[in-house]
Protein backbone atom coordinates (compact mmCIF):
# COMPACT_ATOMS: atom_id res chain seq x y z
CA UNK A 1 0.00 0.00 0.00
CA UNK A 2 1.16 3.15 -0.95
CA UNK A 3 1.24 5.79 1.79
CA UNK A 4 0.13 9.32 1.06
CA UNK A 5 1.73 11.21 3.64
CA UNK A 6 5.15 12.95 4.00
CA UNK A 7 6.52 13.42 7.57
CA UNK A 8 9.59 15.71 7.83
CA UNK A 9 11.54 15.06 11.18
CA UNK A 10 14.02 17.30 12.94
CA UNK A 11 15.03 17.70 16.61
CA UNK A 12 17.82 20.08 18.72
CA UNK A 13 19.94 17.11 19.87
CA UNK A 14 21.57 15.93 16.83
CA UNK A 15 20.77 13.61 14.44
CA UNK A 16 22.71 10.51 16.52
CA UNK A 17 20.73 10.73 18.97
CA UNK A 18 18.11 7.99 20.61
CA UNK A 19 15.23 10.09 20.60
CA UNK A 20 14.83 11.22 16.45
CA UNK A 21 15.80 7.47 16.08
CA UNK A 22 12.79 5.87 18.31
CA UNK A 23 10.51 8.86 16.61
CA UNK A 24 11.68 7.78 13.23
CA UNK A 25 11.39 4.08 13.52
CA UNK A 26 7.59 4.52 14.63
CA UNK A 27 6.74 6.74 12.32
CA UNK A 28 7.61 4.72 8.87
CA UNK A 29 5.04 2.74 10.46
CA UNK A 30 2.22 5.41 9.03
CA UNK A 31 4.04 7.75 6.96
CA UNK A 32 7.01 7.84 4.41
CA UNK A 33 9.83 9.84 6.75
CA UNK A 34 12.96 12.05 5.88
CA UNK A 35 15.14 13.30 8.49
CA UNK A 36 16.95 16.43 8.37
CA UNK A 37 18.28 17.23 11.46
CA UNK A 38 21.53 19.31 13.11
CA UNK A 39 25.03 17.34 12.80
CA UNK A 40 25.43 17.97 16.49
CA UNK A 41 23.98 18.84 19.98
CA UNK A 42 22.29 22.19 19.76
CA UNK A 43 19.81 22.24 22.54
CA UNK A 44 18.66 26.31 23.95
CA UNK A 45 20.05 27.53 20.67
CA UNK A 46 16.41 29.27 20.71
CA UNK A 47 14.86 30.47 16.93
CA UNK A 48 18.43 30.79 15.81
CA UNK A 49 19.56 31.01 12.46
CA UNK A 50 22.49 30.45 10.38
CA UNK A 51 23.29 33.96 8.69
CA UNK A 52 27.54 34.62 9.07
CA UNK A 53 28.13 31.19 7.50
CA UNK A 54 26.80 29.04 4.48
CA UNK A 55 25.16 25.59 5.51
CA UNK A 56 26.06 22.04 4.72
CA UNK A 57 23.56 18.38 4.69
CA UNK A 58 25.90 15.25 4.73
CA UNK A 59 24.20 11.86 4.28
CA UNK A 60 24.13 10.27 7.60
CA UNK A 61 24.13 6.76 8.04
CA UNK A 62 22.89 4.69 11.37
CA UNK A 63 22.79 0.81 11.70
CA UNK A 64 24.20 0.48 8.34
CA UNK A 65 21.51 2.66 6.32
CA UNK A 66 20.78 5.96 5.55
CA UNK A 67 18.97 7.61 8.02
CA UNK A 68 18.82 11.38 7.08
CA UNK A 69 21.05 14.27 6.54
CA UNK A 70 22.80 15.90 8.68
CA UNK A 71 23.11 19.93 8.58
CA UNK A 72 25.85 21.58 10.33
CA UNK A 73 23.55 24.63 11.31
CA UNK A 74 20.57 25.25 14.30
CA UNK A 75 17.18 23.22 14.13
CA UNK A 76 15.73 25.98 12.47
CA UNK A 77 18.54 25.84 9.70
CA UNK A 78 17.58 22.11 9.56
CA UNK A 79 13.97 23.21 8.43
CA UNK A 80 14.37 25.33 6.40
CA UNK A 81 17.47 23.59 4.42
CA UNK A 82 14.78 20.36 4.20
CA UNK A 83 12.10 22.14 3.25
CA UNK A 84 13.45 25.24 0.63
CA UNK A 85 16.08 23.02 -0.93
CA UNK A 86 16.24 19.20 -0.06
CA UNK A 87 13.34 17.74 -0.29
CA UNK A 88 12.17 17.33 -3.96
CA UNK A 89 8.12 16.54 -2.55
CA UNK A 90 6.18 18.55 -0.57
CA UNK A 91 5.95 17.29 3.01
CA UNK A 92 2.82 17.26 4.98
CA UNK A 93 3.56 17.05 8.54
CA UNK A 94 6.93 17.83 10.44
CA UNK A 95 7.87 16.37 14.09
CA UNK A 96 10.22 17.72 16.05
CA UNK A 97 11.81 15.11 18.81
CA UNK A 98 11.71 13.26 20.68
CA UNK A 99 13.80 15.62 23.43
CA UNK A 100 15.96 14.17 25.98
CA UNK A 101 14.42 16.52 28.45
CA UNK A 102 11.11 18.59 28.78
CA UNK A 103 10.08 21.84 27.11
CA UNK A 104 7.56 23.14 29.20
CA UNK A 105 7.00 26.54 30.66
CA UNK A 106 9.55 29.42 29.90
CA UNK A 107 11.82 26.52 28.97
CA UNK A 108 9.98 26.74 25.46
CA UNK A 109 11.46 30.10 24.58
CA UNK A 110 15.21 28.51 24.61
CA UNK A 111 14.09 25.25 22.96
CA UNK A 112 15.70 23.99 19.62
CA UNK A 113 12.77 21.33 19.34
CA UNK A 114 10.19 23.93 19.60
CA UNK A 115 12.09 26.16 17.11
CA UNK A 116 12.14 23.61 14.52
CA UNK A 117 8.56 22.72 14.93
CA UNK A 118 7.97 26.53 15.12
CA UNK A 119 10.37 27.24 11.99
CA UNK A 120 7.91 24.17 10.15
CA UNK A 121 5.07 26.12 10.85
CA UNK A 122 6.29 29.35 9.88
CA UNK A 123 6.66 27.46 6.15
CA UNK A 124 3.09 26.43 6.51
CA UNK A 125 3.96 22.65 7.28
CA UNK A 126 1.56 21.69 10.62
CA UNK A 127 4.21 21.13 13.06
CA UNK A 128 4.34 19.27 16.14
CA UNK A 129 7.31 19.53 19.08
CA UNK A 130 7.97 16.34 21.52
CA UNK A 131 9.87 15.86 24.49
CA UNK A 132 10.19 13.21 26.91
CA UNK A 133 10.61 14.73 30.30
CA UNK A 134 13.72 12.99 32.16
CA UNK A 135 17.41 13.78 31.73
CA UNK A 136 18.59 10.10 33.04
CA UNK A 137 18.70 7.00 30.81
CA UNK A 138 15.32 7.63 28.38
CA UNK A 139 13.12 5.04 26.65
CA UNK A 140 11.42 6.65 24.43
CA UNK A 141 8.76 4.16 23.25
CA UNK A 142 5.79 5.41 24.52
CA UNK A 143 6.41 8.92 23.19
CA UNK A 144 7.13 7.78 20.18
CA UNK A 145 3.81 5.89 19.98
CA UNK A 146 1.94 8.72 21.33
CA UNK A 147 3.57 11.02 18.57
CA UNK A 148 2.07 8.87 15.78
CA UNK A 149 -0.87 8.66 17.24
CA UNK A 150 -1.65 12.44 18.04
CA UNK A 151 -0.01 12.99 13.88
CA UNK A 152 -3.00 10.67 12.38
CA UNK A 153 -5.73 13.18 14.76
CA UNK A 154 -3.48 16.26 13.62
CA UNK A 155 -3.70 15.43 9.82
CA UNK A 156 -7.43 14.04 10.67
CA UNK A 157 -8.23 17.76 12.16
CA UNK A 158 -5.87 19.99 10.94
CA UNK A 159 -4.04 23.29 12.78
CA UNK A 160 -4.78 26.52 12.02
CA UNK A 161 -1.98 28.93 10.12
CA UNK A 162 0.64 29.66 12.53
CA UNK A 163 -0.57 27.17 15.44
CA UNK A 164 2.21 24.46 16.38
CA UNK A 165 1.65 21.72 18.93
CA UNK A 166 4.16 21.26 21.95
CA UNK A 167 3.92 17.49 23.70
CA UNK A 168 5.53 16.83 26.82
CA UNK A 169 5.83 13.05 27.83
CA UNK A 170 5.86 12.11 31.10
CA UNK A 171 9.00 9.56 31.53
CA UNK A 172 7.13 6.54 33.27
CA UNK A 173 5.74 3.00 32.34
CA UNK A 174 3.00 3.21 30.29
CA UNK A 175 0.48 2.29 33.12
CA UNK A 176 1.29 5.08 35.31
CA UNK A 177 0.68 7.61 32.89
CA UNK A 178 -2.76 8.91 34.07
CA UNK A 179 -3.96 10.58 30.79
CA UNK A 180 -3.81 13.41 28.02
CA UNK A 181 -4.68 16.79 29.09
CA UNK A 182 -4.05 20.14 26.56
CA UNK A 183 -2.73 22.71 28.42
CA UNK A 184 -1.26 26.57 28.71
CA UNK A 185 2.31 27.15 29.08
CA UNK A 186 3.42 27.46 32.49
CA UNK A 187 5.07 30.38 33.77
CA UNK A 188 7.75 28.73 35.85
CA UNK A 189 11.26 29.75 35.08
CA UNK A 190 14.55 28.92 35.86
CA UNK A 191 16.32 30.87 38.48
CA UNK A 192 19.76 31.44 37.28
CA UNK A 193 23.35 31.36 38.90
CA UNK A 194 26.96 31.59 37.84
CA UNK A 195 29.55 29.62 38.75
CA UNK A 196 32.68 31.67 38.58
CA UNK A 197 35.93 30.14 38.14
CA UNK A 198 39.52 31.67 37.41
CA UNK A 199 41.54 30.70 33.78
CA UNK A 200 44.91 29.34 35.01
CA UNK A 201 46.14 33.20 33.94
CA UNK A 202 44.10 33.90 36.80
CA UNK A 203 40.83 35.77 34.86
CA UNK A 204 37.20 34.90 35.63
CA UNK A 205 35.14 33.08 33.39
CA UNK A 206 31.50 32.19 34.07
CA UNK A 207 29.59 28.89 33.52
CA UNK A 208 25.73 29.30 33.41
CA UNK A 209 23.95 27.27 35.93
CA UNK A 210 20.83 26.68 38.19
CA UNK A 211 17.75 25.36 38.65
CA UNK A 212 14.08 25.27 37.41
CA UNK A 213 12.08 26.72 40.08
CA UNK A 214 8.32 25.59 39.77
CA UNK A 215 6.23 28.08 40.92
CA UNK A 216 2.80 26.79 38.92
CA UNK A 217 0.16 25.36 40.98
CA UNK A 218 -2.55 25.52 37.59
CA UNK A 219 -3.04 22.06 37.00
CA UNK A 220 -4.08 22.84 33.17
CA UNK A 221 -0.55 23.91 32.69
CA UNK A 222 1.65 21.84 30.94
CA UNK A 223 4.48 21.76 34.06
CA UNK A 224 1.84 20.88 36.66
CA UNK A 225 0.43 18.54 34.24
CA UNK A 226 3.72 16.43 33.83
CA UNK A 227 4.48 16.39 37.31
CA UNK A 228 1.02 14.87 38.27
CA UNK A 229 2.05 11.98 35.04
CA UNK A 230 -0.27 13.33 32.29
CA UNK A 231 1.12 13.79 28.65
CA UNK A 232 0.86 17.56 27.84
CA UNK A 233 -0.31 18.89 24.80
CA UNK A 234 0.33 22.47 24.36
CA UNK A 235 -1.23 24.60 21.33
CA UNK A 236 1.24 27.56 20.86
CA UNK A 237 1.42 30.32 18.10
CA UNK A 238 3.51 32.87 17.11
CA UNK A 239 1.96 35.98 17.46
CA UNK A 240 3.07 37.40 20.23
CA UNK A 241 0.77 40.63 20.64
CA UNK A 242 0.31 41.43 24.43
CA UNK A 243 -3.89 42.18 23.42
CA UNK A 244 -4.66 43.60 27.33
CA UNK A 245 -1.47 45.74 27.26
CA UNK A 246 -1.94 47.32 23.96
CA UNK A 247 -5.84 47.97 25.19
CA UNK A 248 -4.60 49.22 28.03
CA UNK A 249 -1.71 51.51 25.94
CA UNK A 250 -4.47 53.20 24.26
CA UNK A 251 -4.50 55.30 26.83
CA UNK A 252 -0.98 56.22 27.35
CA UNK A 253 -0.66 58.61 24.75
CA UNK A 254 1.85 57.58 22.95
CA UNK A 255 1.61 60.22 20.15
CA UNK A 256 2.85 63.24 22.89
CA UNK A 257 6.16 61.41 22.88
CA UNK A 258 6.77 62.56 19.25
CA UNK A 259 7.05 65.97 19.75
CA UNK A 260 8.61 65.78 22.89
CA UNK A 261 11.27 63.77 21.36
CA UNK A 262 12.06 65.57 18.16
CA UNK B 1 21.11 65.61 41.17
CA UNK B 2 21.74 62.23 41.93
CA UNK B 3 19.72 60.04 39.26
CA UNK B 4 17.57 57.22 40.71
CA UNK B 5 16.96 55.54 37.47
CA UNK B 6 19.46 52.46 36.78
CA UNK B 7 19.12 51.50 33.53
CA UNK B 8 21.04 48.29 31.55
CA UNK B 9 21.63 48.81 27.99
CA UNK B 10 22.48 45.42 25.43
CA UNK B 11 21.96 45.00 21.98
CA UNK B 12 22.79 42.44 19.22
CA UNK B 13 24.75 44.37 16.87
CA UNK B 14 27.47 44.05 19.36
CA UNK B 15 29.15 46.33 21.82
CA UNK B 16 31.28 48.02 19.30
CA UNK B 17 27.96 49.04 17.00
CA UNK B 18 27.07 52.40 16.72
CA UNK B 19 23.64 52.17 17.71
CA UNK B 20 24.37 51.60 21.01
CA UNK B 21 26.52 54.08 21.50
CA UNK B 22 23.51 56.46 20.71
CA UNK B 23 21.30 54.80 22.91
CA UNK B 24 23.83 54.86 25.53
CA UNK B 25 25.12 58.58 25.08
CA UNK B 26 20.91 59.73 24.79
CA UNK B 27 19.87 57.75 28.05
CA UNK B 28 22.85 58.56 30.28
CA UNK B 29 20.89 62.32 30.28
CA UNK B 30 18.19 60.58 32.37
CA UNK B 31 19.95 58.20 33.96
CA UNK B 32 22.63 55.84 35.28
CA UNK B 33 23.48 53.27 32.44
CA UNK B 34 25.49 49.91 32.39
CA UNK B 35 26.10 48.46 29.17
CA UNK B 36 26.38 44.73 28.98
CA UNK B 37 26.38 43.34 25.22
CA UNK B 38 27.84 40.73 23.19
CA UNK B 39 31.98 41.55 21.95
CA UNK B 40 30.53 40.84 18.33
CA UNK B 41 27.72 40.71 15.54
CA UNK B 42 25.15 38.61 17.29
CA UNK B 43 22.10 39.13 14.41
CA UNK B 44 19.72 36.15 14.28
CA UNK B 45 20.60 34.10 17.13
CA UNK B 46 16.77 33.98 18.65
CA UNK B 47 16.61 33.44 22.54
CA UNK B 48 19.60 31.51 22.42
CA UNK B 49 21.63 30.90 25.23
CA UNK B 50 25.14 29.52 25.63
CA UNK B 51 25.54 26.05 28.07
CA UNK B 52 28.49 24.37 26.03
CA UNK B 53 31.14 26.60 27.09
CA UNK B 54 31.57 29.40 29.78
CA UNK B 55 30.72 33.08 29.50
CA UNK B 56 33.47 36.00 29.72
CA UNK B 57 33.12 39.39 30.34
CA UNK B 58 35.94 42.24 29.50
CA UNK B 59 36.14 45.99 30.22
CA UNK B 60 35.19 47.62 26.86
CA UNK B 61 36.58 51.09 25.70
CA UNK B 62 34.93 53.59 23.47
CA UNK B 63 36.63 57.03 22.54
CA UNK B 64 39.63 56.43 25.23
CA UNK B 65 36.85 55.73 28.28
CA UNK B 66 35.49 52.84 29.62
CA UNK B 67 31.97 51.92 27.51
CA UNK B 68 30.99 48.83 29.19
CA UNK B 69 30.93 44.85 29.52
CA UNK B 70 31.88 42.70 26.67
CA UNK B 71 30.47 39.28 26.47
CA UNK B 72 31.08 36.48 24.94
CA UNK B 73 28.08 35.30 24.29
CA UNK B 74 24.56 36.01 23.06
CA UNK B 75 22.70 38.84 23.90
CA UNK B 76 20.30 36.79 26.18
CA UNK B 77 23.59 35.29 27.63
CA UNK B 78 25.27 39.32 28.33
CA UNK B 79 21.22 39.85 30.27
CA UNK B 80 21.06 37.17 32.24
CA UNK B 81 25.06 37.66 33.21
CA UNK B 82 24.93 40.79 33.52
CA UNK B 83 21.71 40.91 36.40
CA UNK B 84 22.53 37.76 38.40
CA UNK B 85 26.60 38.49 38.02
CA UNK B 86 28.52 41.70 37.02
CA UNK B 87 26.36 43.93 38.57
CA UNK B 88 25.97 44.99 42.32
CA UNK B 89 22.66 47.10 42.16
CA UNK B 90 19.47 46.84 40.75
CA UNK B 91 18.53 47.21 37.48
CA UNK B 92 15.35 49.31 36.93
CA UNK B 93 14.50 48.90 33.41
CA UNK B 94 16.53 47.32 30.25
CA UNK B 95 16.84 48.35 26.69
CA UNK B 96 17.79 46.95 23.59
CA UNK B 97 18.82 48.82 20.57
CA UNK B 98 19.64 50.60 19.24
CA UNK B 99 19.30 47.62 16.39
CA UNK B 100 20.27 48.41 12.93
CA UNK B 101 17.51 47.32 10.92
CA UNK B 102 13.83 46.57 11.48
CA UNK B 103 12.34 43.46 13.78
CA UNK B 104 9.05 43.37 12.72
CA UNK B 105 6.68 40.79 11.80
CA UNK B 106 8.08 37.16 12.00
CA UNK B 107 11.32 39.11 12.60
CA UNK B 108 10.85 39.15 16.13
CA UNK B 109 10.99 35.27 16.27
CA UNK B 110 14.84 35.42 14.96
CA UNK B 111 15.88 38.87 16.55
CA UNK B 112 18.72 38.75 19.01
CA UNK B 113 17.33 42.56 19.91
CA UNK B 114 13.97 41.37 21.28
CA UNK B 115 15.37 38.60 22.84
CA UNK B 116 17.79 40.19 25.08
CA UNK B 117 14.32 42.46 25.72
CA UNK B 118 12.62 39.18 26.44
CA UNK B 119 15.71 38.06 28.81
CA UNK B 120 15.25 40.67 30.62
CA UNK B 121 11.15 40.50 31.30
CA UNK B 122 11.91 37.26 32.48
CA UNK B 123 14.01 38.05 35.25
CA UNK B 124 11.57 40.83 36.06
CA UNK B 125 12.76 43.97 34.53
CA UNK B 126 10.65 45.89 32.38
CA UNK B 127 12.16 46.03 29.30
CA UNK B 128 12.29 47.81 25.69
CA UNK B 129 14.08 46.61 22.55
CA UNK B 130 14.13 49.19 19.64
CA UNK B 131 15.21 48.97 16.18
CA UNK B 132 15.72 51.67 13.31
CA UNK B 133 14.52 50.34 10.05
CA UNK B 134 17.40 50.45 7.77
CA UNK B 135 20.28 48.53 6.59
CA UNK B 136 22.17 51.69 5.15
CA UNK B 137 23.73 54.37 6.95
CA UNK B 138 22.06 55.37 9.81
CA UNK B 139 21.56 58.41 12.20
CA UNK B 140 20.17 56.66 15.35
CA UNK B 141 19.47 60.43 17.08
CA UNK B 142 15.48 60.17 16.49
CA UNK B 143 15.72 56.88 17.70
CA UNK B 144 17.81 57.27 20.30
CA UNK B 145 15.69 60.47 21.91
CA UNK B 146 12.14 58.78 21.20
CA UNK B 147 13.50 55.71 23.90
CA UNK B 148 14.60 57.98 25.97
CA UNK B 149 10.91 59.78 26.21
CA UNK B 150 9.40 56.19 26.00
CA UNK B 151 11.29 54.82 28.94
CA UNK B 152 10.11 57.88 31.17
CA UNK B 153 6.31 56.62 30.37
CA UNK B 154 7.28 53.23 31.04
CA UNK B 155 8.28 54.14 34.39
CA UNK B 156 5.24 56.26 34.81
CA UNK B 157 2.92 53.49 33.83
CA UNK B 158 4.52 50.66 34.48
CA UNK B 159 4.74 47.46 32.51
CA UNK B 160 2.79 44.10 33.45
CA UNK B 161 5.05 41.30 34.61
CA UNK B 162 6.05 39.46 31.57
CA UNK B 163 5.60 41.87 28.71
CA UNK B 164 8.07 43.94 26.96
CA UNK B 165 7.60 46.57 24.37
CA UNK B 166 9.21 46.13 20.56
CA UNK B 167 9.63 49.80 18.94
CA UNK B 168 10.56 50.43 15.28
CA UNK B 169 11.61 53.48 14.36
CA UNK B 170 11.76 54.36 10.90
CA UNK B 171 14.54 56.22 9.07
CA UNK B 172 13.18 59.51 8.52
CA UNK B 173 13.68 62.97 9.16
CA UNK B 174 12.08 63.98 12.25
CA UNK B 175 9.85 66.55 10.37
CA UNK B 176 8.69 63.58 8.26
CA UNK B 177 8.04 61.01 10.85
CA UNK B 178 4.28 60.84 11.04
CA UNK B 179 3.13 59.71 14.46
CA UNK B 180 3.00 56.84 17.08
CA UNK B 181 1.07 53.98 16.79
CA UNK B 182 0.87 51.01 19.34
CA UNK B 183 0.41 48.34 16.66
CA UNK B 184 -0.23 44.10 16.91
CA UNK B 185 2.88 42.12 15.46
CA UNK B 186 2.53 41.79 11.55
CA UNK B 187 2.18 38.40 10.17
CA UNK B 188 4.47 39.17 7.26
CA UNK B 189 7.24 36.17 6.61
CA UNK B 190 10.44 35.93 4.73
CA UNK B 191 10.22 33.97 1.70
CA UNK B 192 13.49 31.53 2.12
CA UNK B 193 16.17 30.77 -0.60
CA UNK B 194 18.87 29.23 -0.81
CA UNK B 195 22.22 30.65 -2.89
CA UNK B 196 23.74 26.68 -3.84
CA UNK B 197 27.66 26.89 -4.43
CA UNK B 198 30.46 24.30 -4.51
CA UNK B 199 33.29 24.30 -2.90
CA UNK B 200 36.64 23.87 -4.72
CA UNK B 201 36.55 20.29 -3.91
CA UNK B 202 32.83 20.17 -5.79
CA UNK B 203 31.24 19.38 -2.65
CA UNK B 204 27.84 21.74 -2.49
CA UNK B 205 26.65 24.37 0.65
CA UNK B 206 24.19 26.77 0.92
CA UNK B 207 23.39 30.50 1.65
CA UNK B 208 20.57 31.24 3.57
CA UNK B 209 18.86 33.96 1.33
CA UNK B 210 15.65 35.34 0.30
CA UNK B 211 13.47 38.60 0.96
CA UNK B 212 10.94 39.78 3.42
CA UNK B 213 7.04 38.89 2.13
CA UNK B 214 5.22 41.93 3.16
CA UNK B 215 1.96 40.79 3.16
CA UNK B 216 0.44 42.75 5.76
CA UNK B 217 -2.34 45.24 5.10
CA UNK B 218 -3.66 46.00 8.35
CA UNK B 219 -2.47 49.74 9.33
CA UNK B 220 -2.18 48.34 12.74
CA UNK B 221 0.39 46.11 12.37
CA UNK B 222 4.07 47.31 13.05
CA UNK B 223 5.00 46.09 9.41
CA UNK B 224 2.50 48.17 7.76
CA UNK B 225 3.02 51.09 10.82
CA UNK B 226 6.68 51.45 9.69
CA UNK B 227 5.80 51.63 6.13
CA UNK B 228 3.51 54.42 6.71
CA UNK B 229 6.29 56.73 8.54
CA UNK B 230 5.15 55.77 11.67
CA UNK B 231 7.16 54.72 15.17
CA UNK B 232 5.51 51.46 15.86
CA UNK B 233 5.13 50.35 19.32
CA UNK B 234 4.24 46.61 20.32
CA UNK B 235 3.04 45.73 23.24
CA UNK B 236 4.35 41.26 23.32
CA UNK B 237 4.73 38.23 25.66
CA UNK B 238 6.53 35.40 26.16
CA UNK B 239 2.78 33.45 26.78
CA UNK B 240 2.88 31.62 23.43
CA UNK B 241 -0.57 29.23 24.42
CA UNK B 242 -3.06 29.90 21.48
CA UNK B 243 -6.12 29.96 23.75
CA UNK B 244 -8.77 30.07 20.61
CA UNK B 245 -7.06 26.28 19.72
CA UNK B 246 -6.52 25.96 23.09
CA UNK B 247 -10.68 25.79 23.41
CA UNK B 248 -11.25 24.23 19.94
CA UNK B 249 -9.01 21.30 21.23
CA UNK B 250 -11.75 20.74 24.14
CA UNK B 251 -12.91 18.25 21.59
CA UNK B 252 -10.46 16.64 19.69
CA UNK B 253 -11.00 13.65 22.97
CA UNK B 254 -6.58 13.88 22.79
CA UNK B 255 -7.60 10.95 25.92
CA UNK B 256 -8.31 8.32 23.21
CA UNK B 257 -4.93 8.67 22.04
CA UNK B 258 -3.70 6.88 25.14
CA UNK B 259 -5.31 3.76 25.35
CA UNK B 260 -4.45 3.37 21.49
CA UNK B 261 -0.72 3.82 22.74
CA UNK B 262 0.12 2.09 25.08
Amino acid sequence: MKNPLHILICNDDGIDAPGIYALAQEIKNIARVTVVAPDRQQSAVGHAITMQYPLRAMPFQKNGEFFGYAVKGTPADAVKLAVKQLLKEPVDMLISGINHGSNTAINIMYSGTVSAATEGTILGIPSVAVSLTTYGEADFSVAAKFAARLVQLVVERGLPPGTLLNVNVPHLPPENIRGVKVTTQGRSSWEDTFDVRCDPAGREYFWLTGHMNVTDTDPDTDQVAIGEGYISVTPIHYDLTDREQLARMKGWNVASLLSRST
